[in-house]
Parts: structure tokens; sequence; C-alpha cells
């Protein structure tokens, strides 16, 4: 039932630290903390008895149901920033617009995808899985076959091992959070856990890694070691309830929670046991980046703990001081976030954002953090930890061990550099501007 | 690591109920159980050397990206099942198809929606929410000034009262889960807690119910007691990741978690604080379902306990004997599920079913039970408990108390009675044909 404050309670709201950032615990006390904060500006006091007119929509029949169901017109501007719209012959990237979204995970219209030769139309009827190699006894899998087998769902997040590469530029790229961090998303898998069909297949003890390749024309192949694919890879069926999305390696794809990207062989149709990994074009060459002491990391499975915000963040506008909610997106591919601590003065001081439950391993985690703006400078920044200890790098120490871009490069795409996992900062000035800064 | 079985362990998984259940603990020791009985039928074994033969897609550059993905072409048939496909001035319901689906939510295009007036097409920056009647001080919400609001997530289920309504016939009506039980779906809400809002306003005390009221042409609304209200009632604002869709509320919706589906007012323009419920017509007609004994229930609030099978289903056919996962959804609107028995031989014997973690309150919870069917003759059900100590009733104790009409309706919409939870039974005969059944 309500509790109601007094006028000092409701004015006196808990600062965890500088420049306005509230006790999260506040949540779950009170929301009124929060509304009267709001009050006066952006919420319009009713004047008399009838606070409402009818709109043109409450006056008429609407339109037809649809079969399928989309978004209003009103939303248009949510979707995908397209790389290679035109589908000319090279790689093809659709970013998830992250400040217009909220929640816990991605819906599939905007997962993000990137294709190297372009969407393959896939017969499901004819798709064969194949695993062979070093086994015992190989097999052939059709998509009905692995329909009968024991399924799992798991919420987990896949990101692109060269997702937020402009963030290595030595000046900051003012882009959105979509043309920053847009190649990451987060769905529910559901299918059959590899280990489930490795074993089937038996194992030759001469086995250490596997092969997995894909059908799509460029037959994109990765190896990964023998022990993620009997802990818990999947051979994903279904994605956020219904069945992949061709972007997303329709009828089926390898997940390896938290790896890299593309090591989720999409439009997969082979696993091959092998006794070392082959070196492929995006094992030799891509995902091999230079360090500053001209060494290189032969592979790099795991996507570290990072987190992001989102709301407010590049390209939105503030709409007057007074409360807002400081609202992001924080995931580990090491397992679970433990942590995530948000500053609105640059790194000064730092309060502790509320985390939305349940937090799952390997899967977004939602932060929130109130935030009662003063209308004056502000920069927020976000750091996530997670449950094996890792903490979300500082960007000059980050930088110092990763290396940077001599220029700004203000096209995306001009990065070689992979695996960004630092802090990403915004500022507020007195106009509500907002910008992309290194705090 | 693998864990290798003898072919004694493997040609003998441990039974747990009759006619082919297995038990549910197996998932957790070792997948060759499963795997070994379908080896021989539905999955080829590898000839030679090279499994694989390129396929057309593996030859060519697929197509370009688009902006917003959707299903594969070779998906069409998942798709909602219209009752208005032409829009006539009648009630437009489009249901789930839950047996092509899986996982533990539905993804917002499948999501089920019925509207009585059509979609309003309505524009998010000229809607307003007004809260007003027994309050301190009433206000009018933009959508601007409620995204500013500290917000939650939570994933929920929704189900109309007249879900599963073919189901008070007393002979089982042939239909697939989709027409039978396809008006209830789950999804991630968003939104701005309803308390917050109306603490903000405060409250006479003479208050003890609020009315909710659509912005479509029907205005509909409905009578919440102001308990619910202060509770877990949220204002959403976004669906699955993303702002609602237009048959679910665009651009806000009344959510009551665990609540009967119209209750969660859709177009959201009005909350009033009242002393009385205002006997709207959703509630002095539609909900008031008489009993076998003349009375009636003045207000039926809570969906409660309840489970279907999905895997195996009406529609579907078995693809010979052998290994097969039974799959289904399980839901309460009282809280969490805590146990889901199967059975395979109509009832005579139950087997517990492995839960999908997360269980979370209130939502779709995913049950699965390995099977090995033999080929012949069984009649598949599920019974699901909740943590409040609701059992799923039995057909005929629920019948015994909520009637059942007294012929064969095979129109869906034929039916007045409301607020079926009972068990849905399927048998399947010694072709695999899968039929309706009451066991």
């Amino acid at each position: 039932m309500a509790r109601h404050l007094s006028r000092q309670q409701i004015e006196a709201p808990v600062a965890v630290a500088g420049n306005g950032l509230l006790d999260r615990r506040v949540f779950l006390r009170s929301g009124a903390l929060f509304a009267a904060a709001v009050t006066g500006y952006s919420v319009v006091k009713s004047a008399g008895a009838e606070p409402l007119v009818d709109a043109p929509w409450s006056r008429e029949t609407g339109a037809v149901t649809p079969a399928l169901q989309t978004p209003s017109r009103f939303e248009k501007a949510v979707t995908r920033v397209l790389s290679n719209p035109k589908n000319e012959t090279r790689t093809s990237h659709a970013r998830t617009p992250h400040h217009l979204l909220n929640g816990t995970f991605t819906p599939n219209s905007l997962h993000f995808t990137i294709n190297h030769s372009g969407l393959p139309d896939i017969d499901p009827g004819q798709h064969r899985l194949a695993i062979h190699g070093l086994v015992k006894q190989p097999l052939v899998f059709t998509v009905d076959a692995l329909s009968r087998y024991p399924m799992v769902s798991r919420m987990t997040f896949i990101e692109c091992g060269g997702n937020s590469a402009p963030m290595f530029s030595n000046e900051p790229v003012q882009a959105t959070v979509q043309a920053l961090h847009g190649l990451v998303s987060c769905a529910e898998w559901t299918g059959v856990p590899l280990s489930t069909l490795i074993e089937e297949t038996g194992i030759d003890p001469k086995a250490k890694w596997i092969v997995a390749e894909g059908a799509d024309s460029l037959a994109l192949h990765r190896s990964v070691p023998l022990p993620k694919a009997l802990d818990d890879a999947m051979i994903a069926l279904y994605q956020n309830g219904e069945r992949l999305m061709p972007g997303n390696g329709y009828p089926m794809r390898l997940l390896l929670p938290g790896w890299e990207g593309n090591m989720n062989v999409k439009f997969l149709r082979r696993i091959k046991l092998v006794e070392q990994p082959v070196m492929s074009y995006y094992e030799g060459r891509t995902y091999s980046q230079i360090l500053p002491d001209g060494k290189a990391y032969r592979f790099y499975f795991v996507q570290e703990v990072k987190s992001f915000i989102t709301h407010p963040s590049y390209g939105l506008k503030m709409k007057g001081p007074g409360y807002y909610e400081i609202s992001g997106v924080a995931y580990s591919g090491d397992g679970r976030i433990t942590k995530v601590m948000v500053s609105a003065d640059g790194g000064r001081s730092w309060g502790e954002a509320a985390l939305q439950e349940p937090v799952l391993s390997k899967a977004y985690t939602r932060f929130r953090m109130p935030w009662r703006w003063d209308g004056g400078p502000a920069v927020l920044l976000s750091r996530a930890w997670d449950d094996q200890g890792n903490a979300q790098p500082l960007r000059a120490e980050f930088v110092a061990k990763r290396g940077q871009t001599k220029k700004p490069v203000t096209n995306p795409m001009g990065f070689v550099n992979q695996h960004y996992n630092s802090i990403t900062s915004w500022s507020v000035d007195g106009n509500g501007e907002i910008k992309h800064v290194y705090a």
C-alpha cells in the first residue's frame, strides 16, 4: 500500500555520489522520491474535472489485425543501421539501436547481424548437420531429427569481436550507441546441447578441437576447443521462441555462450573433431590483433566484462533538469554480472546501480541508476564487475595494453582492433546536448 | 567431458512412469541415453569420408540484409490465426501458434491480441495518461514524461479469460493447441510501477478501486482493486525490448501480472480512483460466468494454475517410434510453478518433468519430459502446481464445479464459459496420429 512521505523526505532523497546520483535502494522504498522530482515541468497538472479530450483514434474504428504484428508507424526510427544496403560483394553489418530499446534482451527484428556473402535462403528440409572426423561413428542429422532431442533454453548475448571498434580511436568518435556498440545483442536460444550429439558419435581420444562450418557460400568456419563444445555449447534451433532469423543462422547455428560472435557459426552444417585448430581466415587474420608490444593474441575467445549506458546517450536530448533514469546493459562472457557502478561527475565519485532481476550468466543485465540532473554539466560513466572477479577496465589502462589508433577516424569500419571492453562516457552540457567523451 | 555409457546403460534408461516416460534427471547426466534412442531411423549415418554435398545456397551469394529481420519464407505456417480477417464490426482475435514455438516466451509478431474495435493508430506525441478521481492532485502524463521515471522489467504471461473456452465442450473439440489455447502469450514488459505514479497523485482515503480506461473507440474499461494497483501493477511502455506492438496497447498499457487479460487495459489513457467498481460491460456481462448451481462469480481476476503440452500436439505427426521430448508451458497467476507432472498412459502413472530455469513468478515455465515412444497407443497429459499450493484441477472435478456445454460445439467462439484451467490430453495412435481426448 502507499506510503506517504513528508515534504522534507521528498525533497531530500539520499544522494550516493556526486552530481545528483541517488541511492538505488529507494527504488524499493518509494517511487515518490522520483516522482516528485519530475513534477512541475514534464508532467501536465490536470486543471479540471475532465482531464481528457477524445483524440481521432478514440472516435473511429481502428485497422485490421495482421497475422504477424509489426511496430507502430510512429516507431520507424527503431531500426537497424546497415553498412551494405545494396548487398555489394563485401560484408554486411546491421546494428542494434540500443538507445531506442529497453528491457533485458533484443527482439528478433533488431538483433544485430553480420553476413559476409549475403543471407542464404536455406531449405530446412534439405539442410543437414554432419558430425565427423575424430569420432567413433560419424552421423548426419536433419532438422526434424534434432527437433526430437532433449532441448534447453538460455538467454545469452552474442557480440562481434569487432564491436565497439570505433572506441580505439584516440579521439572520441561522435556517434550513437548503435554505431559504437551495435554489434552485440541478447536473445533466448533454444536447442540441443552439443554434448548430447558428440556423446552419440563418440570421441576418438586424439580429438582436442572441433571445427564448425557454415552452409553459407563463404563456408565460414572456426576452431573451438573440445572442452567448450562439451560444456555449454548448443545447436540452436529457436531464437526468442520462434525459429532462428535468416540473418542469425536459420535453420541452425552453433551457440557458444560468451564467446566471440562469429565462432557461434551460423547455417551450421558441419562439426569436425580434429587434433589441432585449422587457423581459418577468421583465426589467422581478422581476430589476431597486434598489440602495442608487437605481439598478438593467437586466440581471444571470451567477450570480457563490459557495460555501456543506453539512456541518456548520444543522439538523445535531455528535456530540462530534474529526475532521469540512467540505464544501460552490462554483460560478461565469463559469467554473471555482480555490480555496476555509475558516475555522473566523470569518474570522481560512483554510486551502485540497481540490477534488474533475474541476473543470468552470460546474458544482458539491465542496470538502472536514479539521477536528478541539475541542468549543469555532467559526465556519465558505467563500469561493471562479474562473478569471476573481473572488472571492466578503465580506458587509460586498457589502451596502454591494447593500443589505440593514432588519429581520430570517423568511419566505424576503419579499425583493425578487436575486443574493446573499456568504459564509454557521455557528457551532458547545460543545453542538454549529449556528446561522446573520454573521461 | 564426455562420459561413455555401456550398451546396457544406453538401452535401459531409467523409467519413471508407464508407457515410456524417462527420468528427467538423466538430462543432467548424459544425453547419450536419448541420442541412442533416436539412432537408426531419424539420424542418417554417414557413409564415407565426405558426408556433405554443397546445396545451392552454398554456391551463390545470398540476399540483401534487411533493416528489420523477418522469418524465413520456409516458416510461413508460423503465424497467428485470425477470427476476423476482414475487420468486420465485431471482435478480432489473433491466436498464438504454440505448437510451432519453443522456449519460454512469445515473440512480439506472434503475441496473441484481441481488439474489439480494430487497432487504433495512436500518435504517442499526442497521447496522454490521466490519473484523477479520489486523489489529492490529479496529473496528466505524456509518454516522454513517463519515460523518465524509474522503470522495471518483468516477464509475465497475459491470458484472455476466455482462453481455452472450447475445452468446456462435453466432447473434445478436434483442434490445434493454437485454436484451443491460443489466447495466452508471455513477454517481458518494461515500464513504470503504477504505485510510483499513484503515490505522486496521492490517495483520498475513500478510494478503494481504480477504473482503467483505454483510448480505443470502445473505451474499454475495467475496475481493479486498489491494492493490486499498488502491488505489482505497471504502466508498460516496452514489450520484449521494443515499444509495445499496436495490438498489445501501443503506446502504453496497464499490466496486472497474473490477472484476466482485458483488465490489462491497452491504449491506457485514464486511471480514476473510485470507491466502488463501475460494473462495466466486461464486468457486468462477459466475465461473470453462470455456474452449474445457478450462481455466478461477480469477479474472477486471477488466471489460475494451468499447463498444456505443445509438443507433441494435435496437428503435428509422430515420425516413427523412439525418443521424443514432451514439452509444454505451465503458468500461474498466483505465483511460481513448482512442479509439472506428465503422464503417457492417460493419467494412470505420472513422472515429474524438468522445468527450464529460471522459473519466474506469473510467467511461462517451459517443462520437458523425456519419452521413448514404443509406437503403440498413448495418451499424454500434463498437470501443474504453484507455490501457493494450487494444483491444476482434473477435468472431472473441474466441470462438476464450473459446468460444461451440453453438445460438442466446434466453433471456438460458441462458448460463454470462462477461465478454463483444467488438463488437456492428446492421444497418439499406432499410426502416429494425434487427437484431442478427455482422459
